[in-house]
């Protein structure tokens, strides 16, 4: 008992308490003058209008669309000009979606912006056992980290693919995990109809059916299949979620070159295109669903066409999408900590941070991959996981502003300090100084001397103890026992009722 | 002559032609609002009033101020409300560092920005030797270095400390070692005015008397003695260098709870004061003299006090420093690629990264440090310098930002790609395809297994291979032998005139 205190005092030391989600205090780095921003909506809008975007393998999503008056020849869908923003009306700015335990709920859009952790690396990486495909041993323990980390707000849903597990069935073992290990807010699955299903049935059991008519408690995450196309993984994910009342998230992927022009201003248009078709269409299904519209752009690199991450042309792609995203009224994915890099190195590090500062900076709402992404998203990185949550901490504290009162401007400082004195331990120091500074778990401060003496260890080494230590102290929140067994039991019927499938 | 010509194509392609200096053609980030500003000004201007600065060691600082109109007592100076800036009004908002080579002259104010590395670290490190004292060894390979970087503009001066040659002396060595290795702009030295003076003389040889009375072609960079003192290291510095008509750097150092309070307003607020009063010092000293508004504040560990870099706090008084100076109409020099980081690591590179992001998009003019600095300025890494080197061009990048013309919007890109098509080997993207992206040249995107074949290499053993390539191809630029030979008889002449001295 008091050595359990002792450790749950420990860990709120180590883990200092965070808001559920970021409030922005400070304005908005216009990147991009008006002009140009008028001038990619202007061809988003012509490749609405007169190229359209292919619908496939949904006949129910052209159905809808012919129902609500837009053009649709084959499975091409052009909607007339205006039409899409006329539907995106309905969307909110901003919504909340709930967590299980209230504190958690979070809200999305607007100044309130909300980072998730990497999304469907088929491979994990720690220190230890290097690189392999991930099992759900991985996913598991990935899940408690993101719960634990206070810095990311949301556990988003496929941390790692766990590939031990038959294709048809992870996702049940996925989403009750994550019901378990934690109680922050959470995806559903998507890859197909019956599973987007199941995540909103085990989504009703833990919140009811009462609460869910009327609340936002799940949401889908889709990639369109640009260019300009949309299959059926999405249409039918946003009539699960958004049929339900609850949210989607549709972000085309581009690598620019490849599935879009390889200009960004192109690219931009392109997604934004996309992304409001998918908008509209969600709108059509239920007016009012939330919906986020989400951006991942990616550039090339010029020796062998592979992509590369947090390069200054996707930068800039996450303020220029915030600009139209603000400009539009709808809430933003966009960026993350990106990086094409192997390793928890130097590269991987700073192509992150550009990657994610513009992103936080630029306004996005709902953050994909902010943090554990390696390798263009093919690995998700135990290290890299606890690295990047340090980093999320300090955007958190840069989007919250810089105070200007009295006391911040240190109005009595000079009170008892001379010039050519010192404020060390002075009055306005010892008020001030356990709340003036972000404090940084990983980053190492020490003189070289201390730093050598104790190991002389890199960040990914600190890293490393750091994710261990943190699994030794898991404890996962309370969960009702009747829900926990409900859910059990779906998760064990769905299973009996399907063989596995490997594809 | 084959190889040689063969040589020269191979490094072009590996470092592609940048321009001399950065020219901003985006918007600035105007991350705190008026109101706060305001209050930072006030809390300045009150400073500079009520408090007032400490002028000590140099009567003659205290005679030029008293002789202003200033209120001298002893050796504190107050200035009456708006004194510094009416001062200040005949400072130029923007001015030119002359190169040599002409092609190599820089730009520093208003929306042009120059980079320049890492300056006065004791310590040097790289992969094979580790961390070790510099020599004079180490400062010529980096010299050579920094002169071959594209995105380096500025030699700067000390990019580390020979400590093998006698502290009197090796201002000389450092200087002559610039003029040979580049023909990019430098700084002089400035920890004694003989040693200014020198610098100065040095100038004189090698840009021709006439053409130095009327133009900038050499700065000295001097720190205040925070908290609100200014000592005659720089009060002489301003004297030497604005007195013969060249360019003045003063830079605030402010560690926020030693040498200043430890809340971020009252900070900036500080450094604003001093760097102000500085200012108006050097136009007293000849109106229309360069001066550069620095500004250098670094947080501070809760955990042991010791200075940490990249956190939240200073990246965002680098976006504050950057309003407030164009409110006040001078170049600013603030932040860089700063860390406390032993090694070149993660924890090196998203630091770096927070703080030169901000200090690129908050519109700094000459960046001091903005490659090579490591654990907190005391270590200048070989490694660090071409990894931070590699990342500068991608913000020189985003500084320029996104077209938007026909071609950058693709208007003719879907002429011959379908929706749910490609865009690889279009008649758009073979246009474009050469200049679309940044080429990092240190970041690894190949496959896995790519790059496990070729060794596995981190980034810092990427950059220890690139430097050491980069070395074996340095050629320096062709300077006037008479000119050659009139520097080392100076240089010579000087060495004889005194004893060695240590300190």
């Amino acid at each position: 008992m008091r050595a359990a205190s002792r450790r749950s005092r420990r860990t709120e030391r180590a883990a200092p308490v965070m808001p559920a989600y970021i409030t922005r205090r400070i304005p908005y780095f216009e990147y991009m003058r008006e002009e140009g921003l008028v001038r990619i909506e202007e061809q988003a809008d012509r490749l609405i209008e007169e190229v359209g975007i292919e619908f496939r393998d949904d006949p129910e999503a052209l159905r809808i669309w012919k129902d609500a008056g837009a053009d649709v020849k084959d499975t091409r869908v052009r909607l007339p000009r205006g039409m899409a923003r006329e539907l995106l009306k309905t969307a909110p700015s901003k919504f909340t979606q709930h967590a299980r335990n209230p504190a958690r709920s979070v809200e999305i859009g607007e100044t309130s912006t909300v980072f998730a952790p990497i999304y469907g690396a088929p491979f994990t990486r720690c220190l230890e056992k290097g690189r392999r495909y991930g099992s759900f041993e991985d996913f598991d323990k990935l899940s408690k980290l993101v719960s634990m980390l206070p810095s990311l707000h949301h556990m988003g849903l496929v941390i790692c693919e766990p590939c031990d597990l038959p294709v048809n069935k992870r996702h049940l073992d996925m989403v009750l995990a994550h019901m378990r290990n934690s109680d922050k807010p959470f995806l559903g699955a998507i890859t197909e109809k019956s599973r987007a299903r199941d995540s909103v049935d085990m989504a009703r059991i833990l919140f009811g059916e009462a609460f869910m008519r009327d609340n936002c408690v799940i949401m889908g995450n889709v990639n369109t299949n640009s260019p300009l196309h949309v299959d059926k993984v999405v249409t039918e994910a946003i009539q699960v979620y958004c049929g339900a009342g609850q949210g989607i998230v549709v972000a085309p992927f581009i690598l620019g070159g490849a599935m879009g022009p390889v200009t960004t201003a192109a690219s931009i248009a392109q997604a934004l295109a996309e992304a409001m078709v998918c908008g509209a269409f969600s709108q059509l299904v239920r007016p009012g669903a939330p919906f986020v519209l989400g951006n991942f752009l990616s550039s090339m690199s010029l020796k062998s066409g592979a992509p590369t991450f947090g390069m200054p042309e996707p930068v800039a792609s996450n303020y220029i999408i915030g600009q139209l995203a603000r400009r539009l009224g709808v809430p933003l994915r966009c960026g993350g900590s990106l990086t094409a890099s192997k390793l928890p190195d130097a590269q991987a590090a700073a192509e992150s941070a550009d990657s994610m500062h513009s992103t936080a900076m630029g306004g996005a709402n709902f953050v994909l991959h902010s943090a554990g992404w390696m390798e263009g998203g093919l690995v998700s990185g135990f290290e890299k996981l606890v690295i990047d949550a340090d980093r999320l901490g300090a955007y958190q504290k840069l989007l919250g502003g810089i105070d200007t009162d009295d006391n911040a401007l240190g109005a009595d400082a000079y009170e008892d300090v001379e010039p050519a004195g010192h404020f060390l331990g002075s009055a306005h120091t010892m008020r001030n100084y356990e709340t003036a500074y972000y404090d940084a778990v990983l980053s190492d401060s020490e003189s070289f001397e201390q730093w050598t003496e104790r190991g002389g260890k890199d960040t990914a080494q600190r890293a490393f103890e750091r994710w261990n230590k943190m699994l030794d102290e898991h404890q996962p929140p309370p969960l009702d026992e009747a829900v926990n067994e409900a859910l059990a039991e779906f998760v064990e019927k769905k299973k009996q009722s399907m063989p596995d499938a490997w594809y």
